[in-house]
């Protein structure tokens, strides 16, 4: 694959006790419940920048999963994302612990107002000269809602409608609001900023009323890379504006590829290039020196799993009408779940003489859930294959912190960067995160946003 | 002075190029500029550490001044808080460069909501080890009202109950929430939390409904240390109720005994005792080898100093009525003002034959403010004066940075702690920001707040 580029490394995180792998936090080298320390994650960070990665990228919730009012009684025992922390105020202690390492971070249109919202992420992509990903959510969640003043999520495609006003407001201020050549610092002359290069851009939309300007001065990004990863319809559309990176779960390479088709086929129909957006796919990795080592660790991976947060987490424990949580032990045969045929077939086989019951379908989900398996060998021809397929990047997720990281940095990187599918540490001479992607620092001309630049003067 | 605690000693900052000392940005030395870039914070928490400063404290404005919808050549030009940055996102990196030394922020009411700002803050607390403090701004720039989809501000009193309804929302969610014993931790148990230590605060008011629970697990201070700054009967009352701390500006220190003997009452009043709350003047320092040097450098200071930007900071330079902006050479006579006879006197005769001007008047309340100038011996003994009229703590008001801050750290702290007026460094075993002001590291039992704490179980 000399002919291609590297794939892009992400750490998939979240500042949690159990992000999406549960159960794996109580494995005994496992770090996560220290999540609310700094020296975790500035120790990552250095890890990921050793080994060659592009970017830690934060996930991130407002609210519990399950039914608004429920009982939480999983989520808590599980640590299923809960407590969790703010990743925008991490960043900058990373930042300063490295040097090109990217991060990205999880912000709902729920939970900040975009004027605040984009001063705040300005500052940061200053902090870190140019480091900053945005990955924009409407929030999936009914109690994330309920912590906002609302009874209730808006209607799903009413979200994407407040995702792009959110999205024009701040990237009104990012784009539009200050001239590259107002900010002047010039002390013999005493001029700070010149004010003919400083718009307000008096936004009045259904929900917001933003004046401005914009408090923060150019930042090297503007706007930050802009990540997405709705699958809906709607969501598809507004990633095709708006996205420039979509965080994608993995089913077949083949479907993967239509996927990807499709999207760019919308990308291009919004007027953007093909290649402006790019794909991140989910996986998380076993490593073994041999493949039947890295056999025997994927099957005690598999002792650890917790069925119960997976219920939870998935929905699949919540009846779909009511919102009541229901028996673990309640039988598939009397609920609603879309389950594919080889899945029941594993699923009675794992039962034997019982029916096969949502918990056994949470098991096998949490077993088959974006799982690579092999010697470093072995991963680096499957992550050919997804290259093959029209992956762009991997967004790496863990089992243990900083354990899996740990492992990828010292065993299968190198052998990737041996075979071109992931670049030496150091190799890039880009400075900011959307340069180490895209090799550029700033939006291209052709993305929407860029129609905001001079269009307050 | 034996007898009395020493002074406590934060860095009045902003992340700006120009936050008070309008002017003295031009200096050679001055490196307030880069304010976008975090060594220039990072090096500066280091000094101040060094030095046995107990704090930074950020300002912070979110919009800007004059009047709503104006002119703002002035604010550009000269760096007036624009362009700024959100302090939240610098605290992790100066907390990851120091041990003890404590971070407070302004954040106003109308920039985030409470659920979230919660949060944000939680995460703080939890990354510094207890080191954060906020100071609770109602906002008072009609510029800020009109970011965040208002016309302008609430009136006065409106403006403090909402906050009170703010406070609510956040101190229920900090000290009702979650029990003491809630978070386990407990790898072999498989538990992380206990949820019957979990709580929702279902808060339904005028503003907010906000149902939970925190995300956050309790953080070593719980509530930050709540900082303060209001003067109006409005503020004073809430700040007897809620702030620990007030940011008070000097003026003479037989005024300064009685105003906090009345905030003292008042906060008795309120059930709380008369040391719950501690007072922080904000003085500008000018320092000798001897007097002569120290006046000459006053002198050179003036000189530095732009009356242009105080006009606009202090609203000197617009008509109250209209909100239009004022020639500064309008005669002070055309304008109404308060200025006291001594002003008046001393502006008559800077003006000689003229007759003052708004900007004469502005000059000197540039030249006049919380100067104190001096040997490092003289600055002792005024700064003894001020302790003896009752103040608790200096808010350090800076010319340049770093240089004003290294300037003290070098030449005058060494004098203070010699003569008890400051803590050497590394003197406190607290680790907290509350331990190292009040020496207990959660909000005392008579804290109005406290009665959240198993208020929702």
């Amino acid at each position: 694959m000399p002919d291609r580029p590297p794939l892009r490394f992400a750490a998939f995180v979240m500042d949690t006790v159990s992000h999406i792998q549960h159960g794996l936090w109580r494995r005994p080298e496992a770090q996560q419940h220290r999540f609310d320390e700094l020296d975790l994650w500035v120790d990552l960070a250095r890890t990921l920048e050793r080994g060659g990665f592009d970017a830690m990228f934060f996930a991130d919730v407002v609210g519990l999963y399950g039914p608004a009012g429920g009982d939480f009684e999983v989520n808590a025992r599980e640590g299923l994302q809960l407590p969790n922390g703010d990743p925008s105020v991490l960043i900058s202690a990373l930042a300063a612990a490295t040097e090109h390492l990217g991060f990205a971070f999880t912000s709902s249109v729920l939970q900040a107002h975009p004027f605040e919202f984009a001063r705040r992420v300005s500052t940061l992509d200053h902090l870190t000269r140019g480091r900053v990903g945005w990955n924009v959510v409407t929030s999936a969640l009914d109690g994330a809602a309920r912590n906002f003043g609302a009874d209730r999520l808006e209607e799903h495609d009413e979200r994407y409608v407040w995702a792009q006003e959110y999205v024009d407001v701040v990237t009104k201020l990012w784009e539009g609001s200050w001239d590259d050549d107002a900010w002047r610092a010039d002390k013999a002359a005493g001029v700070v900023s010149d004010a003919r290069g400083i718009h307000r851009i008096d936004h009045v939309g259904a929900r917001y009323s933003v004046a401005g300007p914009h408090l923060s001065r150019p930042s090297p990004q503007r706007t930050p890379v802009l990540f997405q990863a709705g699958s809906s319809p709607a969501g598809r559309a507004f990633a095709a504006r708006n996205a420039e990176a979509q965080f994608i779960l993995s089913s077949t390479p083949e479907k993967t590829a239509e996927l990807i088709a499709s999207t760019r086929d919308q990308v291009e129909a919004a007027g953007r290039r093909r290649d402006d957006i790019r794909f991140f796919l989910g996986l998380a990795f076993v490593v073994g020196s041999t493949e039947e080592e890295a056999r025997a660790k994927s099957a005690e991976i598999d002792e650890w799993l917790s069925p119960d947060a997976f219920l939870v987490h998935s929905n699949l424990g919540f009846d779909p009408d009511t919102g009541e949580q229901l028996d673990p032990d309640t039988p598939l045969s009397q609920v609603r779940t879309q389950t594919n045929r080889s899945h029941l077939q594993w699923l009675q086989e794992a039962a034997g003489d019982r029916e096969p019951t949502i918990r056994d379908l949470a098991r096998l989900s949490a077993r088959i859930r974006s799982r690579v398996v092999g010697t470093p060998e072995q991963i680096a021809d499957q992550l050919a294959t997804w290259q093959d397929a029209g992956v762009d990047g991997i967004n790496v997720i863990n089992w243990t912190i900083p354990g899996s990281f740990v492992e990828l940095v010292d065993h299968v990187m190198p052998v990737l960067q041996e075979r071109g599918l992931a670049e030496r540490p150091g190799a890039s001479s880009a400075t900011t995160l959307r340069g180490r992607i895209f090799g550029h620092d700033q939006l291209p001309d052709r993305h929407p946003a860029r129609q905001w630049r001079g269009a307050f003067s």
